[in-house]
Parts: structure tokens; C-alpha cells; sequence
């Protein structure tokens, strides 16, 4: 590949995009939640160049998004399923069409998310699935994780790490 | 741009994906909500060469997402903040930081998303704000909305559409 590779980076955001981010990918991806699963079907939906279309689907392969399945040996013919990971990928693509559908839709929205069986409109919102409270608000921000180098440990110090800190000082403080 | 566009699809996620699916976009606006807003700091932090980050640039601002600045007359300079629809691209970013956080962190997570205040770790899913209910599920899926096409309004019958047309049906008796 031509372009800077996003691998060595450790922000998982950059990770995600290394597997998903090429042109076409998310849009196979979509049209693999809509249960097409095989190259014409993709490469006719798509419009996509059939080169292009086999390098894609094997970067999804690869990544463990896609699984490669024979459906005919004569003629030898592969189908492509969604894995367990690929169906994780299901909030990205729905957060994607409800961003599009708010900003991008001046003729009016084509597609909504709605309640399968009384069709009223769903509002989606990313949110702490204990709390229910919305993640995009100042109640929750990024801080280091356990794989963070010591640079991302100092510049996103987590909450927890200091009170910890401070409940040890505390502890030590109870056993002087 | 030589590859095909996404712009003539109706579909929410190529609409979305027109603005912010070229490589380098989405790295763009995450650095931007981490608070970066000079060509040099974008170009810095991310190793991008600068002709492919003014154009990236270019696209956010056309696309609404990103404000031009001038913060200095001499010499000319200018800044980018995210705009309230740039801003709105929050839950996208986090439902990839997340999905990333799943399956592509094998040293461990390097960003994690935590409570500003106690430093609990939060578990982001995507859900109806109303219910509450999370909408990868089988609870939710796809409709045609107003501004469908009729193959797509015909392929997606809209459950709610079908529940009023059943009532008409029933009015249109009782009147009879």
C-alpha cells in the first residue's frame, strides 16, 4: 500500500480505521448487514471495480470482519458472512447513518432506524450501557488504559489511578 | 478525485462517509476534539504530509464539519474547530475508540473512556434515547424513510406505514 499505514499507532481509533477505513470497506460492511454475501452480489450493489472489490473483501478477511466460505465447488465459489466481530462493527455503521441522516439528507432521510414491530423512529445515542448516561458530554471523558505508553499515562491521567493514589497515601498514613 | 464518488447514493452511511471517509479525515476530527486546531499541530501529530492535510482540511470545512479561523493577519494564519455538526460526529469516533478497544488492542487498551469523576471505566452501546433499548438487536432495524426511493420504500416497508394503512383499511369499514 501507497499511503502511511495507521498500524504502529496505538489509539484505537487509528487501529479500527487500519482494518475499516479504506474507500469501500464500511460500505461492504453495510451491505453485509443487509445480507449480501456473495462477489457479484457486493461487486452489482456496489459498483465496484472487481480488483478492487477482491482486495477489500480480503483486508476484511484478514482483519477477522468477514469469513470466507466455499458454497460451490464446481465452479469453485466463495461466499463472505460477517464474523462475531464484523456484527460488533453494528454501532459504528448505525452511529454513520444517523450522523448522515441528520446533516446529510437535504431531500429528506432514506433510511431510519425504527422499532421492528411499531415502526416508531429510534433516536440513537451512544451511552454508558450501566448508567445510560450519553458518552459526548463533559460526565465522561478519555484517560489511559492499561496498554497506554507512559506518555498517554501522563497527558490522560485516569480518575481512578489518583484516588487509588490518594487511598494509598491514606492507607500508609493509617499504618504509620 | 479519481475514485468514484459515494455523493450520488442516497444511503446515510455513503453520504456521511462522501465527508469524512477519506484517509487521514477521521484521524483529522479526532484530533480535533483532543483539542488540536493549528495546521502544524495537526501535521506534528499525525506525520501527514502538508499537501494531503490542507486537502483533507479543505474537504472538513466544505463538509461543515470544520470553521476556518483567522488567528493571525501577520503572517496570515488560520485555525480549525470542529462546528456544532463537526461536534455531533463525537458518537462515531467513540463507537470506533470502542470497537477498536474490542478486538484490536492486544498489548492492552492504550485510550479508554471513563467517568470524568469517579474514573469508572464506561461501556459504550449504542441505544434508542427515548427507550433505552440498545439498537443492534433484532428490537430495531431499517425502514424507508421520507425521502426513499420506491425500490427502496418497497424493499423496506416501514412497519408503522403498514400499521396506518391497516387502520385506514379498518376506518374506511366502519365508515362502509
Amino acid at each position: 500500500m501507497q499511503r502511511k499505514s495507521f498500524e504502529g499507532m496505538r489509539c484505537p481509533i487509528a487501529r479500527s480505521l487500519e482494518r475499516v477505513g479504506e474507500w469501500w470497506s464500511m460500505l461492504i460492511l453495510r451491505d453485509a448487514f443487509n445480507g449480501l454475501t456473495r462477489f457479484d452480489e457486493f461487486q452489482r450493489h456496489l459498483g465496484i471495480a472487481p480488483n478492487m472489490l477482491a482486495r477489500r473483501l480480503a483486508t476484511l478477511v484478514d482483519s477477522g470482519l468477514l469469513e470466507r466460505r466455499r458454497y460451490s465447488e464446481r465452479p469453485p465459489r466463495d461466499e463472505y458472512v460477517l464474523t462475531e466481530r464484523g456484527r460488533d462493527f453494528h454501532d459504528v455503521l448505525l452511529a454513520l447513518l444517523s450522523f448522515g441522516n441528520r446533516h446529510f439528507a437535504p431531500e429528506g432521510e432514506s433510511v431510519v432506524i425504527v422499532d421492528s414491530v411499531t415502526g416508531v423512529r429510534a433516536d440513537p445515542v451512544l451511552v454508558d450501557r450501566r448508567s445510560g448516561r450519553p458518552l459526548a458530554t463533559s460526565d465522561f471523558k478519555l484517560a489511559a488504559g492499561p496498554g497506554a505508553t507512559r506518555a498517554t499515562s501522563t497527558r490522560r491521567p485516569n480518575p481512578a489511578t489518583r484516588v487509588t493514589g490518594a487511598a494509598r497515601v491514606r492507607a500508609q498514613r493509617a499504618r504509620a
